[in-house]
């Protein structure tokens, strides 16, 4: 199978990369800037490039199999403030794609969605995929968009679709800018000795899946013949104080937060339940919060020395 | 109150001034073009341009106390030729309405959304506005993620916004371009003597809710201090051959309509539960079926003839 993935430079999408490679795929991938973490795979075609305008798409499309979409231009604390850009960024280009599948491409794509958002505060406990879409931030209004036009079209045009409605996402080589996410944040600052702040009391709970977990839900849905939305999430919640105590015997050492305002847009609670993903894709996620912190730290202070 | 009515002019708005004027409101109007049936009223300030460029939005908005946003440069059937267009039209100036009122304009906001389309295939019938949104044309997925920026705005600043769901609105002063309502179509057509055609075997069922009666909706809507979305239709379900049968009766003479093949966006059954608007708004519709096609023919005949 050759396998087309929009945004494989990216955190997750280096780790999708790498599961697709293992298991004898051919990857081409497209992204606007190589891998931040490491130098590029011999065995991969990178094709530099941004989706919105590319000028080849139609060409990359026609010489794949399936398509892996990864790529988005913004995170959920950055879309509120300018949703024009989301939309831009972000839903345009996959109407856009869509339409390029549809012209002279495979039939076949896997698109990352957003579990912690699309749901808005979720009135179920774990969510199910069944869960009204009520996003409050642009982030999840413009996923919500964008799998409602991926469902469409497998309605009316027969594309293969595989949602995957990610919980958050940790591991190696997540950006350290502050902005994808609270364990990659978290942990670089206290590898640097800066303080690490909590939005809000810290009971605020989210679903941590390790990013190599979700790389093999993906290589799965590559493989399966089935379309529909998929959670994927660890199953388990883990409020902001049980996570800074999981970090502070990682580290070892005391860990003290610096307390700020919470934010609107920032849901509660949300834990995704994932037994339709186990159920149907026949996908586990095997790496815990303590095992997968370890190695986030690891990863982190080798990066950091070198 | 002064209210700005964006789409003023269209079929919808057209009705809407009038109920706003009756109940002694001020109303402005802004909208691209004038009415297209009648010639300016005396009582309505009138401001000519386009929602998503207007240099004097924001002023426009300052003089308000509510804005009632009934604009669309689509419909359902062109939606899906140009999606980008139809995320430009509409999605955009959208966002930027949010943001400019949040600036300097009023905190309140009545909203037409499409019943018809942004429940996608329902599971459910009549359908509660808690049904599940999956539209599956383009209309109806901007129409949602109008909705839900709408929906963000309340939580995150306080907007008072109120949403209604219309369903297939007919009635005097509809286009007669045979893309906004069948009915509207099918009374033109019989009227000029040209054939009628219906996509699919007549069993489609749709709500048919006449224009004076959301415009009476939507004015209560702008008296009401709730927020949410409220179904706006007739809560009956009217198949096509069945309002065909009605057309023959209203038009007085048989009526063979050519058939063609069904579309794939066209949902098979749509007929809205608008229980919860008799309830917190007060409101039910008072135009029987017969009663607003005989109404709509003798308007066509007289404004034909003229």
């Amino acid at each position: 199978m050759r396998v087309l993935i929009i945004g494989g430079c990216g955190f997750v999408g280096s780790h999708v990369v790498d599961r697709c490679l293992a298991a004898g795929l051919r990857v081409r991938v497209l992204d606007r800037a190589p891998e931040t973490y490491r130098a590029p795979l011999p065995n991969v075609d990178y094709v530099r490039g941004d989706l919105g305008d590319h000028p080849c798409l139609a060409d990359l499309l026609a010489d794949a199999d399936a398509v892996v979409h990864l790529a988005s231009t913004t995170v959920p604390s950055s879309s509120n403030l300018d949703p024009v850009a989301d939309i831009s960024g972000n839903l345009v280009p996959l109407v856009r794609l869509i339409s390029a599948m549809r012209e002279n491409g495979p039939r076949k794509l896997v698109f990352l969605s957003s579990g912690g958002t699309v749901y808005g505060i979720p009135t179920a406990d774990p969510v199910p995929e069944i869960h009204p879409l009520r996003p409050i931030c642009s982030y999840g209004i413009v996923k919500a968009a964008m799998e409602h036009y991926l469902h469409m079209e497998r309605h009316l045009h027969g594309l293969q679709v595989i949602v995957l409605r990610a919980a958050n996402l940790y591991g190696p080589r997540q950006g350290r800018i502050g902005l994808q996410g609270v364990i990659g944040t978290y942990l670089h600052n206290l590898n640097r000795d800066r303080p690490i702040e909590v939005w809000g009391d810290g009971s605020v709970v989210r679903d941590f899946l390790h990013v190599r977990d979700i790389a093999d839900l993906c290589h799965r849905a590559l493989g399966a013949s089935v379309s529909g939305c998929f959670n994927a999430g660890s199953g388990r919640g883990t409020s902001i104080s049980e996570l800074i105590g999981h970090i502070r015997q990682t580290v070892g050492r005391p860990v003290s937060p610096t307390h700020r305002p919470g934010r609107g847009f920032d849901v509660p609670r949300v834990v995704l339940d994932i037994a339709k993903a186990q159920a149907t894709l026949g996908w586990t996620p095997r790496i815990g919060l303590e095992q997968g912190l370890a190695e986030t730290w690891e990863w982190m202070c080798s990066c950091d020395a070198s």
